[in-house]
Protein backbone atom coordinates (compact mmCIF):
# COMPACT_ATOMS: atom_id res chain seq x y z
CA UNK A 1 0.00 0.00 0.00
CA UNK A 2 1.31 3.60 -0.63
CA UNK A 3 0.74 6.41 1.79
CA UNK A 4 -2.27 8.59 0.31
CA UNK A 5 -2.84 10.17 3.73
CA UNK A 6 -2.29 13.68 3.17
CA UNK A 7 -2.03 16.10 -0.03
CA UNK A 8 1.91 16.24 0.69
CA UNK A 9 2.35 12.11 0.20
CA UNK A 10 -0.39 12.66 -2.76
CA UNK A 11 1.69 15.04 -4.18
CA UNK A 12 4.72 13.11 -3.64
CA UNK A 13 3.47 10.06 -6.01
CA UNK A 14 2.40 12.94 -8.29
CA UNK A 15 6.14 14.25 -8.66
CA UNK A 16 7.70 10.74 -9.01
CA UNK A 17 5.17 9.26 -11.69
CA UNK A 18 5.05 12.37 -13.60
CA UNK A 19 9.04 11.87 -13.80
CA UNK A 20 8.94 8.54 -15.00
CA UNK A 21 6.14 9.17 -17.79
CA UNK A 22 8.08 12.06 -19.34
CA UNK A 23 11.15 10.09 -19.52
CA UNK A 24 9.02 7.55 -21.31
CA UNK A 25 7.53 10.12 -23.28
CA UNK A 26 10.82 10.89 -24.78
CA UNK A 27 11.77 7.30 -24.84
CA UNK A 28 8.92 6.60 -26.92
CA UNK A 29 9.59 9.02 -29.56
CA UNK A 30 13.39 8.31 -29.97
CA UNK A 31 12.52 4.28 -29.79
CA UNK A 32 10.29 4.93 -32.67
CA UNK A 33 12.22 7.51 -35.34
CA UNK A 34 15.56 5.43 -34.29
CA UNK A 35 14.08 1.38 -34.78
CA UNK A 36 10.66 2.00 -36.23
CA UNK A 37 7.61 -0.55 -34.90
CA UNK A 38 6.70 -3.96 -34.77
CA UNK A 39 2.65 -3.85 -35.78
CA UNK A 40 0.51 -6.40 -34.92
CA UNK A 41 -3.17 -6.92 -34.46
CA UNK A 42 -5.27 -7.80 -31.47
CA UNK A 43 -8.31 -9.91 -32.03
CA UNK A 44 -7.92 -10.06 -35.85
CA UNK A 45 -9.48 -6.69 -36.27
CA UNK A 46 -7.12 -4.34 -38.71
CA UNK A 47 -8.10 -1.54 -36.26
CA UNK A 48 -6.89 -2.52 -33.73
CA UNK A 49 -3.79 -2.46 -33.52
CA UNK A 50 -0.39 -3.18 -30.48
CA UNK A 51 3.13 -2.46 -30.70
CA UNK A 52 6.50 -3.93 -29.40
CA UNK A 53 6.58 0.26 -27.69
CA UNK A 54 2.84 -0.56 -26.13
CA UNK A 55 4.08 -3.69 -24.54
CA UNK A 56 7.61 -2.49 -23.65
CA UNK A 57 6.22 0.68 -21.75
CA UNK A 58 3.65 -1.12 -20.08
CA UNK A 59 6.46 -3.16 -18.41
CA UNK A 60 8.60 -0.43 -17.71
CA UNK A 61 5.36 1.06 -15.76
CA UNK A 62 4.65 -2.01 -14.06
CA UNK A 63 8.00 -2.49 -12.78
CA UNK A 64 8.34 0.96 -11.09
CA UNK A 65 4.93 0.22 -9.59
CA UNK A 66 5.84 -2.96 -8.37
CA UNK A 67 8.90 -1.30 -7.07
CA UNK A 68 7.13 0.92 -4.99
CA UNK A 69 4.38 -1.27 -3.49
CA UNK A 70 5.11 -5.05 -3.70
CA UNK A 71 1.67 -6.07 -3.75
CA UNK A 72 0.23 -3.45 -6.50
CA UNK A 73 -2.75 -4.30 -8.28
CA UNK A 74 -3.35 -3.78 -11.81
CA UNK A 75 -5.98 -2.86 -14.95
CA UNK A 76 -3.68 -2.95 -17.55
CA UNK A 77 -4.52 -2.08 -21.91
CA UNK A 78 -2.13 -4.96 -22.97
CA UNK A 79 -2.04 -8.63 -21.53
CA UNK A 80 0.69 -10.46 -19.51
CA UNK A 81 -0.50 -8.87 -16.04
CA UNK A 82 -3.42 -10.39 -13.75
CA UNK A 83 -6.21 -7.66 -13.77
CA UNK A 84 -7.86 -6.34 -10.44
CA UNK A 85 -10.77 -8.02 -9.88
CA UNK A 86 -12.65 -5.22 -7.52
CA UNK A 87 -11.70 -1.72 -6.83
CA UNK A 88 -11.00 -2.11 -3.18
CA UNK A 89 -8.18 -0.82 -2.24
CA UNK A 90 -5.47 1.09 -4.48
CA UNK A 91 -5.66 0.28 -8.16
CA UNK A 92 -3.31 1.46 -10.73
CA UNK A 93 -4.86 1.70 -14.60
CA UNK A 94 -1.85 1.81 -16.97
CA UNK A 95 -2.40 2.56 -21.02
CA UNK A 96 1.06 2.29 -22.01
CA UNK A 97 -0.20 4.11 -25.83
CA UNK A 98 -3.29 5.13 -25.70
CA UNK A 99 -4.39 6.36 -29.50
CA UNK A 100 -2.21 2.96 -31.27
CA UNK A 101 -3.64 3.78 -34.60
CA UNK A 102 -2.52 7.15 -34.49
CA UNK A 103 0.47 6.15 -33.24
CA UNK A 104 1.18 3.81 -36.55
CA UNK A 105 -0.59 5.75 -39.02
CA UNK A 106 -0.62 9.57 -38.10
CA UNK A 107 2.50 9.22 -35.32
CA UNK A 108 0.38 12.13 -33.76
CA UNK A 109 -2.33 12.25 -30.79
CA UNK A 110 -1.62 9.46 -29.32
CA UNK A 111 -0.84 9.45 -25.26
CA UNK A 112 0.39 7.86 -22.05
CA UNK A 113 -1.88 7.13 -19.99
CA UNK A 114 -2.21 5.85 -15.64
CA UNK A 115 -4.14 6.59 -13.09
CA UNK A 116 -4.19 5.18 -9.31
CA UNK A 117 -7.69 4.69 -7.56
CA UNK A 118 -7.91 3.86 -3.54
CA UNK A 119 -11.52 1.93 -2.73
CA UNK A 120 -13.08 2.93 -6.08
CA UNK A 121 -12.62 6.79 -5.80
CA UNK A 122 -9.58 8.91 -8.20
CA UNK A 123 -6.59 10.08 -6.38
CA UNK A 124 -4.25 10.75 -9.14
CA UNK A 125 -4.24 10.40 -13.10
CA UNK A 126 -1.90 11.06 -16.11
CA UNK A 127 -2.07 11.81 -19.33
CA UNK A 128 0.75 12.61 -21.32
CA UNK A 129 -0.04 13.57 -25.38
CA UNK A 130 3.67 12.19 -25.95
CA UNK A 131 4.57 14.25 -29.36
CA UNK A 132 3.29 17.57 -28.32
CA UNK A 133 5.10 16.95 -24.75
CA UNK A 134 2.15 17.84 -22.56
CA UNK A 135 1.88 16.38 -19.71
CA UNK A 136 -2.00 16.59 -17.68
CA UNK A 137 -1.89 15.59 -14.31
CA UNK A 138 -3.18 15.76 -10.95
CA UNK A 139 -6.29 14.81 -9.28
CA UNK A 140 -9.38 16.64 -6.78
CA UNK A 141 -6.72 16.92 -3.62
CA UNK A 142 -3.86 18.02 -5.49
CA UNK A 143 -5.22 20.33 -8.51
CA UNK A 144 -4.71 19.70 -12.00
CA UNK A 145 -1.68 20.70 -13.89
CA UNK A 146 -0.47 21.02 -17.67
CA UNK A 147 3.27 20.39 -16.79
CA UNK A 148 4.13 22.78 -13.84
CA UNK A 149 1.30 25.22 -14.59
CA UNK A 150 -2.21 25.11 -12.77
CA UNK A 151 -5.29 24.91 -15.12
CA UNK A 152 -8.40 27.10 -15.10
CA UNK A 153 -11.14 26.46 -13.36
CA UNK A 154 -13.70 25.00 -15.70
CA UNK A 155 -16.82 27.20 -17.06
CA UNK A 156 -20.04 26.05 -17.22
CA UNK A 157 -21.13 26.06 -21.03
CA UNK A 158 -24.47 24.81 -22.85
CA UNK A 159 -24.64 22.57 -25.89
CA UNK A 160 -25.01 25.47 -28.13
CA UNK A 161 -21.82 27.26 -27.56
CA UNK A 162 -19.39 24.29 -27.02
CA UNK A 163 -17.39 21.99 -29.29
CA UNK A 164 -18.00 18.04 -28.12
CA UNK A 165 -15.56 15.51 -29.69
CA UNK A 166 -17.53 11.92 -30.21
CA UNK A 167 -16.14 8.52 -30.90
CA UNK A 168 -16.02 7.91 -34.69
CA UNK A 169 -16.85 4.48 -34.54
CA UNK A 170 -19.93 5.14 -32.84
CA UNK A 171 -21.17 8.04 -34.67
CA UNK A 172 -20.87 6.53 -38.17
CA UNK A 173 -23.06 3.38 -37.47
CA UNK A 174 -25.81 5.41 -36.11
CA UNK A 175 -25.58 4.60 -32.55
CA UNK A 176 -27.82 6.94 -30.24
CA UNK A 177 -27.48 9.89 -29.20
CA UNK A 178 -23.92 10.29 -30.98
CA UNK A 179 -25.31 12.19 -33.85
CA UNK A 180 -27.75 14.29 -32.23
CA UNK A 181 -25.43 15.69 -29.86
CA UNK A 182 -23.00 16.38 -32.97
CA UNK A 183 -25.85 17.98 -34.68
CA UNK A 184 -26.58 20.11 -31.96
CA UNK A 185 -23.32 21.48 -30.78
CA UNK A 186 -21.67 24.24 -31.91
CA UNK A 187 -18.82 22.19 -33.72
CA UNK A 188 -18.31 18.62 -32.88
CA UNK A 189 -14.61 16.73 -33.42
CA UNK A 190 -13.26 13.06 -34.01
CA UNK A 191 -10.14 12.49 -32.70
CA UNK A 192 -9.26 8.82 -32.56
CA UNK A 193 -7.82 8.65 -28.92
CA UNK A 194 -9.30 8.88 -25.50
CA UNK A 195 -6.43 11.03 -23.63
CA UNK A 196 -6.11 13.19 -26.71
CA UNK A 197 -10.09 13.86 -26.79
CA UNK A 198 -9.22 14.65 -22.31
CA UNK A 199 -6.42 16.84 -23.13
CA UNK A 200 -8.86 18.62 -25.35
CA UNK A 201 -11.36 19.46 -22.45
CA UNK A 202 -8.68 19.92 -19.95
CA UNK A 203 -6.88 22.63 -22.40
CA UNK A 204 -10.86 24.46 -23.03
CA UNK A 205 -11.05 23.23 -26.48
CA UNK A 206 -13.70 21.39 -26.01
CA UNK A 207 -16.33 20.91 -23.21
CA UNK A 208 -17.80 17.32 -23.86
CA UNK A 209 -16.98 13.37 -24.94
CA UNK A 210 -18.85 10.97 -25.48
CA UNK A 211 -17.32 7.56 -26.42
CA UNK A 212 -17.30 3.64 -25.76
CA UNK A 213 -14.16 3.56 -23.02
CA UNK A 214 -12.11 0.88 -21.40
CA UNK A 215 -10.98 1.28 -18.04
CA UNK A 216 -7.84 2.09 -19.11
CA UNK A 217 -9.04 4.63 -21.50
CA UNK A 218 -11.15 6.00 -18.50
CA UNK A 219 -9.06 6.10 -15.43
CA UNK A 220 -6.91 8.59 -15.88
CA UNK A 221 -9.31 11.23 -17.80
CA UNK A 222 -11.85 10.70 -14.92
CA UNK A 223 -9.40 11.36 -12.30
CA UNK A 224 -8.44 14.70 -13.81
CA UNK A 225 -12.08 15.95 -15.04
CA UNK A 226 -13.27 15.57 -11.66
CA UNK A 227 -10.71 17.33 -10.25
CA UNK A 228 -11.45 20.20 -12.59
CA UNK A 229 -15.32 20.09 -12.17
CA UNK A 230 -16.44 17.84 -15.47
CA UNK A 231 -19.12 15.67 -14.54
CA UNK A 232 -18.53 12.33 -15.40
CA UNK A 233 -21.46 9.52 -15.98
CA UNK A 234 -22.77 7.08 -18.09
CA UNK A 235 -25.66 8.20 -20.11
CA UNK A 236 -28.29 6.92 -17.86
CA UNK A 237 -26.81 9.08 -15.04
CA UNK A 238 -24.71 6.47 -12.77
CA UNK A 239 -20.87 5.99 -12.39
CA UNK A 240 -19.14 4.09 -14.47
CA UNK A 241 -17.86 0.97 -13.08
CA UNK A 242 -14.20 0.75 -13.38
CA UNK A 243 -13.65 -2.53 -14.26
CA UNK A 244 -15.63 -2.82 -17.50
CA UNK A 245 -16.31 -0.71 -20.54
CA UNK A 246 -18.60 2.16 -20.26
CA UNK A 247 -20.72 4.57 -22.61
CA UNK A 248 -19.33 7.72 -20.71
CA UNK A 249 -20.28 10.81 -21.09
CA UNK A 250 -17.82 13.80 -19.84
CA UNK A 251 -19.13 17.49 -19.79
CA UNK A 252 -19.99 20.48 -18.03
CA UNK A 253 -23.20 20.00 -15.67
CA UNK A 254 -24.91 22.00 -18.06
CA UNK A 255 -24.19 19.47 -21.38
CA UNK A 256 -24.52 16.65 -19.13
CA UNK A 257 -28.23 17.58 -18.13
CA UNK A 258 -28.91 18.40 -21.87
CA UNK A 259 -27.79 15.45 -22.65
CA UNK A 260 -29.68 12.87 -20.14
CA UNK A 261 -32.71 14.87 -21.22
CA UNK A 262 -31.90 13.72 -24.71
CA UNK A 263 -31.88 10.24 -24.36
CA UNK A 264 -34.35 10.29 -22.01
CA UNK A 265 -36.81 12.17 -24.71
CA UNK B 1 1.20 41.36 -63.65
CA UNK B 2 3.98 39.31 -61.32
CA UNK B 3 6.49 37.67 -63.19
CA UNK B 4 5.97 33.89 -62.88
CA UNK B 5 8.08 33.44 -66.04
CA UNK B 6 11.10 31.17 -64.26
CA UNK B 7 11.47 28.84 -61.18
CA UNK B 8 13.78 31.38 -59.85
CA UNK B 9 11.01 34.31 -60.03
CA UNK B 10 8.61 32.16 -58.61
CA UNK B 11 10.70 30.92 -55.64
CA UNK B 12 11.39 34.68 -54.86
CA UNK B 13 7.22 34.70 -54.26
CA UNK B 14 6.75 32.17 -52.35
CA UNK B 15 9.55 33.73 -50.05
CA UNK B 16 8.15 37.02 -49.97
CA UNK B 17 4.58 36.09 -49.52
CA UNK B 18 6.03 33.32 -46.76
CA UNK B 19 7.50 36.36 -45.01
CA UNK B 20 4.17 38.03 -44.84
CA UNK B 21 2.11 35.46 -43.78
CA UNK B 22 4.50 34.38 -40.97
CA UNK B 23 4.63 37.77 -39.29
CA UNK B 24 0.64 38.00 -39.86
CA UNK B 25 0.55 34.58 -37.56
CA UNK B 26 3.51 36.00 -35.00
CA UNK B 27 0.80 39.31 -34.71
CA UNK B 28 -2.25 36.90 -34.66
CA UNK B 29 -1.31 35.05 -32.07
CA UNK B 30 0.08 38.21 -30.07
CA UNK B 31 -3.39 40.39 -30.59
CA UNK B 32 -5.72 37.80 -29.60
CA UNK B 33 -3.98 37.19 -26.34
CA UNK B 34 -3.67 41.15 -25.86
CA UNK B 35 -6.85 42.16 -27.01
CA UNK B 36 -9.46 39.70 -27.62
CA UNK B 37 -11.82 39.73 -29.88
CA UNK B 38 -14.59 40.82 -31.81
CA UNK B 39 -17.16 38.36 -33.03
CA UNK B 40 -20.07 38.65 -35.31
CA UNK B 41 -21.96 35.99 -37.33
CA UNK B 42 -22.13 35.81 -40.65
CA UNK B 43 -25.70 35.63 -42.72
CA UNK B 44 -27.58 35.37 -39.00
CA UNK B 45 -25.37 31.54 -38.59
CA UNK B 46 -24.34 31.08 -35.39
CA UNK B 47 -21.96 28.67 -36.45
CA UNK B 48 -20.52 31.17 -39.25
CA UNK B 49 -17.97 33.28 -37.31
CA UNK B 50 -16.04 36.73 -38.50
CA UNK B 51 -13.68 38.45 -36.29
CA UNK B 52 -11.65 42.02 -36.20
CA UNK B 53 -8.75 39.81 -37.10
CA UNK B 54 -10.29 38.00 -39.63
CA UNK B 55 -11.10 41.62 -41.33
CA UNK B 56 -7.65 43.04 -40.09
CA UNK B 57 -5.60 40.17 -41.51
CA UNK B 58 -7.30 40.34 -45.17
CA UNK B 59 -6.53 44.40 -45.24
CA UNK B 60 -3.01 43.80 -44.68
CA UNK B 61 -2.58 41.06 -47.26
CA UNK B 62 -4.42 42.84 -50.09
CA UNK B 63 -2.50 45.92 -49.57
CA UNK B 64 0.74 44.09 -49.57
CA UNK B 65 -0.09 42.32 -52.77
CA UNK B 66 -1.54 45.52 -54.50
CA UNK B 67 1.75 47.37 -53.86
CA UNK B 68 3.19 44.83 -55.88
CA UNK B 69 0.96 44.80 -58.64
CA UNK B 70 -1.33 47.60 -58.55
CA UNK B 71 -4.10 45.56 -60.87
CA UNK B 72 -4.25 42.41 -58.81
CA UNK B 73 -7.23 40.26 -58.46
CA UNK B 74 -8.84 38.32 -55.67
CA UNK B 75 -11.25 36.55 -54.40
CA UNK B 76 -11.11 36.93 -50.38
CA UNK B 77 -13.06 35.10 -47.30
CA UNK B 78 -14.50 38.45 -46.33
CA UNK B 79 -16.63 41.23 -47.63
CA UNK B 80 -15.29 44.17 -49.03
CA UNK B 81 -12.81 43.63 -51.99
CA UNK B 82 -14.30 43.26 -55.57
CA UNK B 83 -14.12 39.40 -56.53
CA UNK B 84 -12.08 38.11 -59.77
CA UNK B 85 -14.88 37.34 -62.59
CA UNK B 86 -12.56 34.90 -64.18
CA UNK B 87 -9.59 32.63 -63.86
CA UNK B 88 -7.94 34.32 -66.99
CA UNK B 89 -4.39 35.81 -65.95
CA UNK B 90 -3.64 35.78 -62.46
CA UNK B 91 -5.60 35.56 -59.42
CA UNK B 92 -5.16 36.01 -55.57
CA UNK B 93 -6.84 34.19 -53.02
CA UNK B 94 -6.91 34.98 -49.43
CA UNK B 95 -8.45 33.12 -46.40
CA UNK B 96 -7.24 35.87 -43.76
CA UNK B 97 -8.29 33.29 -41.26
CA UNK B 98 -9.35 29.65 -42.29
CA UNK B 99 -11.64 27.60 -38.94
CA UNK B 100 -12.41 30.99 -37.29
CA UNK B 101 -14.91 28.84 -35.13
CA UNK B 102 -11.91 26.89 -33.95
CA UNK B 103 -9.97 30.27 -33.65
CA UNK B 104 -12.67 31.63 -31.86
CA UNK B 105 -13.60 28.50 -29.65
CA UNK B 106 -10.89 26.44 -29.39
CA UNK B 107 -7.97 28.82 -29.89
CA UNK B 108 -6.04 26.21 -31.76
CA UNK B 109 -6.37 24.59 -35.16
CA UNK B 110 -6.74 27.15 -37.24
CA UNK B 111 -4.90 28.89 -40.22
CA UNK B 112 -3.46 31.72 -42.82
CA UNK B 113 -4.34 30.95 -46.31
CA UNK B 114 -3.21 32.13 -49.64
CA UNK B 115 -2.95 30.96 -53.23
CA UNK B 116 -1.36 32.10 -56.47
CA UNK B 117 -2.75 31.11 -59.51
CA UNK B 118 -2.04 31.76 -63.30
CA UNK B 119 -5.30 30.95 -66.33
CA UNK B 120 -6.66 28.31 -64.27
CA UNK B 121 -3.32 27.13 -62.74
CA UNK B 122 -2.18 26.81 -59.50
CA UNK B 123 1.55 28.25 -58.94
CA UNK B 124 1.84 28.54 -55.24
CA UNK B 125 0.41 28.29 -52.06
CA UNK B 126 0.70 28.67 -48.57
CA UNK B 127 -1.17 27.42 -45.21
CA UNK B 128 0.20 28.46 -42.24
CA UNK B 129 -1.11 26.45 -38.86
CA UNK B 130 -0.96 29.73 -36.39
CA UNK B 131 -0.98 28.25 -32.99
CA UNK B 132 1.67 25.41 -34.07
CA UNK B 133 3.92 28.26 -35.86
CA UNK B 134 3.82 25.38 -39.25
CA UNK B 135 4.07 27.43 -42.96
CA UNK B 136 3.61 24.82 -45.69
CA UNK B 137 4.55 26.46 -48.66
CA UNK B 138 5.30 26.50 -52.30
CA UNK B 139 3.68 24.29 -55.72
CA UNK B 140 4.51 22.34 -58.18
CA UNK B 141 7.66 23.90 -59.72
CA UNK B 142 9.44 24.79 -56.72
CA UNK B 143 8.00 21.68 -54.34
CA UNK B 144 6.41 22.03 -51.36
CA UNK B 145 7.68 22.62 -47.72
CA UNK B 146 6.89 23.00 -44.22
CA UNK B 147 8.90 26.06 -43.05
CA UNK B 148 12.69 25.26 -44.64
CA UNK B 149 11.95 21.30 -45.27
CA UNK B 150 11.32 19.58 -48.09
CA UNK B 151 8.74 17.40 -47.85
CA UNK B 152 8.57 13.60 -48.83
CA UNK B 153 7.09 12.62 -51.76
CA UNK B 154 3.77 10.26 -51.55
CA UNK B 155 3.04 6.94 -51.13
CA UNK B 156 0.17 5.38 -52.74
CA UNK B 157 -2.29 4.06 -49.72
CA UNK B 158 -5.62 2.38 -50.37
CA UNK B 159 -8.61 3.10 -48.23
CA UNK B 160 -8.19 -0.06 -45.89
CA UNK B 161 -4.77 1.36 -44.66
CA UNK B 162 -5.55 5.41 -44.58
CA UNK B 163 -6.91 8.22 -42.00
CA UNK B 164 -9.45 10.21 -44.16
CA UNK B 165 -10.62 13.42 -42.69
CA UNK B 166 -14.07 14.70 -43.84
CA UNK B 167 -16.67 17.50 -42.73
CA UNK B 168 -18.21 16.50 -39.93
CA UNK B 169 -21.28 18.74 -40.77
CA UNK B 170 -22.01 16.97 -44.45
CA UNK B 171 -21.18 13.51 -42.59
CA UNK B 172 -23.95 14.08 -39.43
CA UNK B 173 -26.98 14.87 -41.87
CA UNK B 174 -26.25 11.78 -43.82
CA UNK B 175 -24.74 13.51 -47.01
CA UNK B 176 -23.38 10.76 -49.53
CA UNK B 177 -20.75 9.71 -49.39
CA UNK B 178 -19.15 10.34 -46.46
CA UNK B 179 -20.48 8.01 -43.87
CA UNK B 180 -19.22 4.97 -46.70
CA UNK B 181 -16.18 6.41 -46.90
CA UNK B 182 -15.68 7.14 -43.02
CA UNK B 183 -16.98 3.20 -42.59
CA UNK B 184 -14.48 2.22 -44.88
CA UNK B 185 -11.02 3.81 -44.23
CA UNK B 186 -8.89 2.46 -41.57
CA UNK B 187 -9.96 5.30 -39.26
CA UNK B 188 -11.74 9.08 -40.22
CA UNK B 189 -10.94 12.47 -38.30
CA UNK B 190 -13.10 15.67 -38.55
CA UNK B 191 -11.35 18.65 -37.43
CA UNK B 192 -13.15 21.78 -38.28
CA UNK B 193 -11.08 23.84 -40.15
CA UNK B 194 -10.20 22.77 -44.18
CA UNK B 195 -6.34 24.43 -43.81
CA UNK B 196 -5.55 21.88 -40.90
CA UNK B 197 -7.27 18.96 -42.94
CA UNK B 198 -4.85 19.65 -45.83
CA UNK B 199 -1.80 20.20 -43.35
CA UNK B 200 -2.45 16.47 -42.07
CA UNK B 201 -2.20 15.42 -45.68
CA UNK B 202 0.77 17.12 -46.40
CA UNK B 203 2.25 15.61 -43.25
CA UNK B 204 1.44 12.19 -44.26
CA UNK B 205 -0.82 11.84 -41.20
CA UNK B 206 -3.87 11.55 -42.85
CA UNK B 207 -4.64 10.02 -47.20
CA UNK B 208 -7.38 11.84 -47.87
CA UNK B 209 -10.51 14.43 -47.26
CA UNK B 210 -13.67 15.17 -48.29
CA UNK B 211 -15.59 18.49 -47.94
CA UNK B 212 -17.84 21.13 -49.83
CA UNK B 213 -14.96 23.91 -50.25
CA UNK B 214 -15.70 27.73 -50.96
CA UNK B 215 -12.96 29.18 -53.29
CA UNK B 216 -10.45 30.13 -50.57
CA UNK B 217 -11.04 27.29 -48.56
CA UNK B 218 -9.39 24.81 -51.37
CA UNK B 219 -7.20 27.09 -53.52
CA UNK B 220 -4.38 27.01 -51.59
CA UNK B 221 -4.40 23.11 -50.43
CA UNK B 222 -4.99 22.37 -54.00
CA UNK B 223 -1.77 24.29 -55.27
CA UNK B 224 -0.01 22.47 -52.44
CA UNK B 225 -1.91 18.63 -52.79
CA UNK B 226 -1.24 18.28 -56.65
CA UNK B 227 2.34 19.67 -55.98
CA UNK B 228 2.77 16.83 -53.91
CA UNK B 229 1.21 14.15 -56.01
CA UNK B 230 -2.70 14.17 -54.74
CA UNK B 231 -5.62 14.35 -57.08
CA UNK B 232 -7.87 16.73 -56.57
CA UNK B 233 -11.19 16.26 -57.90
CA UNK B 234 -14.67 16.67 -57.64
CA UNK B 235 -16.80 13.38 -56.81
CA UNK B 236 -17.47 12.98 -60.76
CA UNK B 237 -14.57 13.19 -61.51
CA UNK B 238 -13.94 16.49 -63.23
CA UNK B 239 -11.65 19.37 -61.66
CA UNK B 240 -13.01 21.95 -59.39
CA UNK B 241 -14.22 25.22 -60.32
CA UNK B 242 -12.24 27.98 -58.93
CA UNK B 243 -15.09 30.18 -58.20
CA UNK B 244 -17.58 28.23 -57.05
CA UNK B 245 -17.87 25.51 -54.00
CA UNK B 246 -17.14 21.92 -54.81
CA UNK B 247 -17.65 18.57 -53.45
CA UNK B 248 -13.95 17.70 -53.50
CA UNK B 249 -12.07 14.95 -52.79
CA UNK B 250 -8.38 15.32 -52.41
CA UNK B 251 -6.41 11.92 -51.95
CA UNK B 252 -3.83 9.74 -53.30
CA UNK B 253 -5.03 8.17 -56.50
CA UNK B 254 -5.61 4.84 -55.37
CA UNK B 255 -8.51 6.17 -52.90
CA UNK B 256 -9.63 8.53 -55.45
CA UNK B 257 -10.46 5.24 -58.00
CA UNK B 258 -11.84 3.52 -55.17
CA UNK B 259 -14.32 6.83 -53.70
CA UNK B 260 -15.34 7.58 -57.44
CA UNK B 261 -16.25 3.79 -58.14
CA UNK B 262 -17.86 3.79 -54.57
CA UNK B 263 -20.22 6.78 -55.79
CA UNK B 264 -21.07 5.26 -58.86
CA UNK B 265 -22.24 2.13 -57.52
Amino acid sequence: MIDLSSQEKIKEIDDLVSGWIKTLAVQTKEQRAKHGLKVSNKDGDHRNLVTNIDRANQKVLIDKILALDPDAHFVCEEAGEARAQSMDGQVWFIDPIDGTLNFVLENRDYAIMMALYEDGEPVLGWICDVPAARLFHGGQKTGIYENERALEPLTDKTLTDSVVIVSGRRLVVGEKPYGELAQRACAFRVLGSAGISFTRLFAGSAQAYLSKLSPWDLAAGRALAEGMGYQVKNLDGTSPNMLLSNSVLIATSSIHREVVKMVKD
